[in-house]
C-alpha cells in the first residue's frame, strides 16, 4: 500500500530555495584571484541564480538536459553555476583544469558542452583547443580584467549578460532521477569516464555529510572550501553549506599554504576540507610560523589519499587542529565513509586512537560496503582480511557516461572500487591499497599504501611512495622513492629496514630507497604512479 | 537526461541494516513497566527483528500490505516492531493507548488491524472493547507476568514466538513511497484521522532531525525517548538513534518525575525528548532535589506545545540544561521546524535570546511553510503578521487515510495546520495560536496563546489556559484559567491585570481569572481546550 505523504522531489533547486528561506543572511565570501574580496549574503545568491536562469533560458538557448561545461576556480559565481545550471534542468558539468588539452578536449567533445563558463585567467587553456571542440557554440568569460582580449569567437561577460536580467524566475518542477552535475574521474589509467550525478543524489549527499557522524556543520560554522569546484563538485560542499547555514568561503586560485593560513586567519575559518598534500603544506608553514592568536579553525576533512597519522598527530599537538580522515571517489559524489572515534573507543592509548582515526572509518548511512576476498566470498570483519572494496548506495554511480564498463561492476550490482581493504569488527574500513598497486612478491602481497604510511612517519621523511619492480627471483619488489625533509639529509637503506622491520615481516620492507626532490601527482594531487613506474619501474635509478 | 546514479530505496530496513553494519555494540536500554533493566545491542535487535520477520510471514500470515497494530509502552519489544513490520512491508500502526475505548475502537476498526501486540498492563484497555472489534484476528502479548490471564481469544506470548525462529530472513525489496506506518491524530475536534508514513518519508525525517541545527545527535549520545512510541512514531527517534548510533533508553511507563530523573543519572543520558508537561514536572522536582553531580543532560527537545520561556530560563540557570522548541504534528512526522539561536545572534541580551528561543523556529530542510494572512496573501516576514501558517515537504502528509479532507489542503497543494502564526525576518516561525483558539473581541484578534506564555512567566503562576468566553458587547472575551505553584496562595485580578499590560493592550487583557487545581489535558499531554471550554465557556465559574 503507498503511503500517503506528499510528492517532494529532492533537487539542487530545493536547497537553494531552503537557503533562502532559512538562511538569507548567511555569507558566501570570495577571496578572487586578482586578489579583491566578494561578499554577498544566501539572499543575493538566490537572486543572481535567478538572473542566471533568464540569462541561460532566454540568452544562450539552453534547454532541458543540455550539457553546459564550468572552467573556473572556486568563487561565488562557480557557486551561482551550480545551481542555476540544474535549477532550469540542465546539467552543470564542472571540467578539470588541471588535464592535459588532450584529454580536455576528449572531455568537452565527449560531454558535448553547448556552452562553457570560464575564468579570464583559464582562457589561454581553451584557446589552444577551441578550433577541436565540436560542440561548443558560446564561451561565457568570468572574472575578466580592463585589457582581456582573447581568440575564442561568440564571447560574453558573465556580469554584462546577469545584469540585463530579472530577479524573477519560476523554477521548472524537475524530476529527481534527473542528471544535475557531471565529473569526469581524473584518469589515473585510461580515458577519463564521465559520472552522471542525480538531484537526489546530490541532494542526499549534501544532507548526510551534513550529520554530526561526518562533517558536522552547522549555521555556527565558517567554512573553506579548498576542494575544487572542478573536482567532483568541490565534494558537494556548495550544496552542503546551503543546507546546514554555514557561512562559505571560497579561496578561488590561491591555494599556497601562505594564502590558505592568511584566510583562515582573516575570515575565522571553523572548518575546511582537502587533500593531504595541501595539509602537509599548511602544516609545515604553521610550523614555521605558528599563529598568535591561535586558529579559529577547529577541524579539517580530508580525502583522496591517505590522511597520514603523523600529520594528524602534528596538527594536534602543535595546534589543536583535528584531522578526519574521509574516503571517496568521483563514482561516490565522492563521500563514502569518514573516520571518527566512538564513546567506547575512549581508553584507548594515543597511538591506538590515531590507527583508528587513520582508517577510512565506517560507512555512511546510505552507502553499503563490503569486502570480496580472493575466495569470492564476503571478507570476515576481523581488521585483516583484505580483498576488494565493493560498495552500493543512494550516491554511487551505476555506470559510467556513454560507456559500457560492466568490468566495474558486480553481477549482483556492486560497484566495484579498485581499492584494496580490510574491515575491522567495528566495521572500520581500512584501505591498504589500490588492486593495481598492490606488490605480489614471492607469492604474497605487500601492500604499497602500508609501507608509504609508515615511511612517512619516519621523522625525517616528507613524502614517501612505494612501486613495484620485476624482479627475477620474487617476480616483483618493492622500492621506494623518499622526498627527505630537509634537503640532502639522508638515512640508509639499513636504517629504513630496520625503522620498518617494527611493523612489518622481512619479505615486506624494501629493499632499495630512492631520492628524489618531489613525487610526481596527478592533478588532483595523487601520487601518480603511472608516471612514478613509468620513470623508475624498470628498477633503473 | 535521467542520471546514471543507483536506485537505492530508502526504507526503515536501510535504516535497520545500518545501525547493524556500522554501530552494531551500540546499546538499547529498557526500564521495564515490572522494574527490570534490559540492555542489548543493535546488533541483536537486527538478529530479533529478523526473527519477528519470520513470526510475522510464517506464524501470523501477516503480508505485504497488512495493518499490525501495536498497543504498548516504550521498550525494546516495541523497537523491534518498529522494524520487523514495515521490514515485510506491513503496516506499523501504532495505537494511543490514552484514548477513550470508544476512539480505540474506532481506529482498530477504521485502520482494519490484523493483528495487535500488546502489553501484558495494557490488555484490560482492549478487553473491554475486545468484541467489537471487527478485524483483529490474534493478539501477541508482551512483557507478561507469570500469573497472566486474559479473556482475549487467540493469544500468543511475543517471546515464546520470536524463540522458535532462525535468525535469518531475506528483507524483500520494497518500494520506498510503501507506507511504513500509521499514527491516528489524537483528535481533539471530531474523529480520529489516521496518517499514513511511507518509508521515504520516515528515512528522510530521521536522517534530517540528525543534523546539527536540529536534534544533533551521534555516536556518543545517550538519547532517553520520553515521547511515547504510541504518538507519532516518537517522533521517529527509535529511526534517528541507529542512523546517529546513539544508544537509546526506552522507560516504558515510568514517566513521573522522579522516575525520570532516576533515569537520567543511572543511564548518563545526555539528550532527551519530551512535552513541555514533563519538563515542567522534573524542573519542579530537581529544584526539591538539586541533582549532585550534575546531571549528564545538555539538551531537551520539546515539541507538542509551547516551551514556556520561564521553564527554559529556570532549567538553564539552575541547572545548566538546555530547552530546545520545535514544532510539528503528526501530519508532519511530526517534526517541522526548530528554534536555535545562531550566530549573528550572540550580542543580543539574555531576555531576547529566550524570546527568539520561545518562537517555533525556522523549517528543516526538506520543509517549506508560509503564512497566510487575512488577504490570501503570503503573510510579510515581519514578526507581526499573522494568518494560517501552511507547510509542504518531503514528509508531510498528501491526504488522510480511508477520508476526504480537502479542507485540510490548499487548492496549490499545501497542508493547512490550522495554527496561527508570524514569521520574522530572520525566518523564525512563531505560533500564536490555534486558528480554532483565536479569540475575536469587540472584531480585534486576541492571541490565547500569548496571554497563557505571559501568564505563566508570573513567578507564582504554575499553568494557565485561555479561552474566549461569550461577551454581550465584545462577541467574546478572553478567560483565564490559573494553576498557582503553591495552592490557595492567590493574585487579585488587578494584580494580574497590571502584570499583563507591560505586554498587552488593554482590551486583550483577560476581565477574569479563576484558579482551578489542575488544567484539563488531551492524551498527549495538551491543554484540552474543548474539555476547558464545556466546563468554562458559559462563563458561569
Amino acid at each position: 500500500m503507498e503511503g500517503l505523504i506528499m510528492d517532494y522531489p529532492l533537487t539542487t533547486t530545493t536547497i537553494l530555495e531552503y537557503g533562502n528561506s532559512a538562511f538569507k543572511h548567511k555569507k558566501i565570501i570570495s577571496h578572487l584571484p586578482n586578489g579583491n574580496r566578494h561578499e554577498y549574503t544566501f539572499g543575493q545568491l538566490y537572486k543572481r541564480c535567478k538572473q542566471l536562469a533568464n540569462v541561460l533560458t532566454n540568452k544562450l538557448g539552453i534547454t532541458k538536459g543540455d550539457m553546459v561545461g564550468t572552467f573556473a576556480w572556486n568563487h561565488h559565481q562557480h557557486v551561482e553555476l551550480y545551481y542555476g545550471i540544474p535549477g532550469i534542468g540542465a546539467i552543470c558539468h564542472t571540467i578539470n583544469i588541471r588535464l592535459s588539452s588532450q584529454q580536455t578536449e576528449f572531455i568537452i567533445n565527449h560531454s558535448e558542452d553547448k556552452v562553457i563558463f570560464v575564468d579570464a585567467s583559464l582562457v589561454p587553456l581553451l584557446e589552444k583547443i577551441a578550433d577541436k571542440l565540436e560542440t561548443v557554440e558560446q564561451y561565457i568569460i568570468m572574472n575578466a580584467p580592463e585589457n582581456f582580449s582573447t581568440s575564442l569567437f561568440n564571447i560574453f561577460h558573465y556580469e554584462d549578460l546577469l545584469e540585463r536580467q530579472l530577479e524573477e524566475f519560476e523554477w521548472p518542477t524537475l524530476n529527481e532521477n534527473d542528471a544535475c552535475g557531471m565529473c569526469y574521474t581524473s584518469g589515473t589509467t585510461g580515458l577519463p569516464k564521465g559520472v552522471l550525478y542525480t538531484h537526489r543524489s546530490t541532494y542526499l549527499h549534501a544532507l548526510t555529510i551534513s550529520t554530526p557522524n561526518a562533517a558536522n556543520y552547522d549555521s555556527s560554522d565558517i567554512v573553506l572550501l579548498i576542494v575544487p569546484q572542478f573536482h567532483v563538485m568541490a565534494w558537494g560542499y556548495p550544496y552542503l553549506c546551503l543546507i546546514s547555514g554555514s557561512n562559505m568561503v571560497l579561496p578561488s586560485s590561491n591555494l599556497q599554504p601562505e594564502a590558505i593560513i592568511s584566510i583562515l586567519k582573516e575570515e575565522k575559518i571553523t572548518k575546511a576540507n582537502g587533500v593531504p598534500t595541501i595539509w602537509m603544506g599548511v602544516y609545515e608553514a604553521l610550523k614555521k610560523n605558528p599563529p598568535k592568536p591561535k586558529l579559529a579553525l577547529k577541524e579539517y576533512l580530508v580525502g583522496g589519499s591517505a590522511l597520514p597519522a603523523s600529520l594528524i598527530k602534528g596538527m594536534e599537538d602543535d595546534f589543536g587542529i583535528r584531522g578526519v580522515q574521509a574516503w571517496g571517489m568521483t563514482e561516490t559524489s565522492p563521500l563514502g565513509t569518514v573516520s571518527r572515534l566512538q564513546s567506547h573507543h575512549r581508553d584507548l592509548s594515543p597511538e591506538e586512537k590515531i590507527k583508528i582515526r587513520a582508517k577510512q572509518g565506517i560507512e555512511f548511512p546510505g552507502i553499503e560496503m563490503r569486502v570480496i576476498g580472493n575466495d569470492g566470498s564476503v571478507a570476515d570483519r576481523d581488521g585483516k582480511t583484505m580483498g576488494e572494496l565493493q560498495v552500493k548506495g543512494a550516491w554511487v554511480i551505476k555506470s559510467y557516461f556513454k560507456t559500457n564498463n560492466r568490468d566495474n561492476f558486480t553481477d549482483d550490482g556492486w560497484f566495484r572500487t579498485g581499492d584494496v581493504s580490510t574491515v575491522d569488527s567495528d566495521g572500520y574500513m581500512h584501505i591498504t591499497d589500490r588492486t593495481k598497486d598492490l606488490i605480489k612478491s614471492g607469492g604474497e602481497w605487500i601492500s604499497s599504501v602500508a609501507l608509504e604510511s609508515a615511511l612517512m612517519s619516519h621523522p625525517k621523511v616528507k613524502e614517501a611512495a612505494v612501486i613495484a619492480i620485476p624482479d627475477e627471483k620474487w617476480a616483483e619488489r618493492p622500492l621506494a622513492i623518499i622526498v627527505m625533509r630537509v634537503r640532502d639529509e639522508m638515512v640508509s637503506d639499513e636504517d629504513f629496514k630496520e625503522f620498518l622491520s617494527r611493523d612489518f615481516a622481512n619479505y615486506q620492507i624494501p629493499d632499495r630507497y630512492v631520492f628524489v626532490e618531489q613525487v610526481p601527482r596527478t592533478s588532483v594531487g595523487k601520487f601518480d604512479k603511472k608516471e612514478i613506474r613509468r620513470l623508475y619501474a624498470k628498477g633503473e635509478l
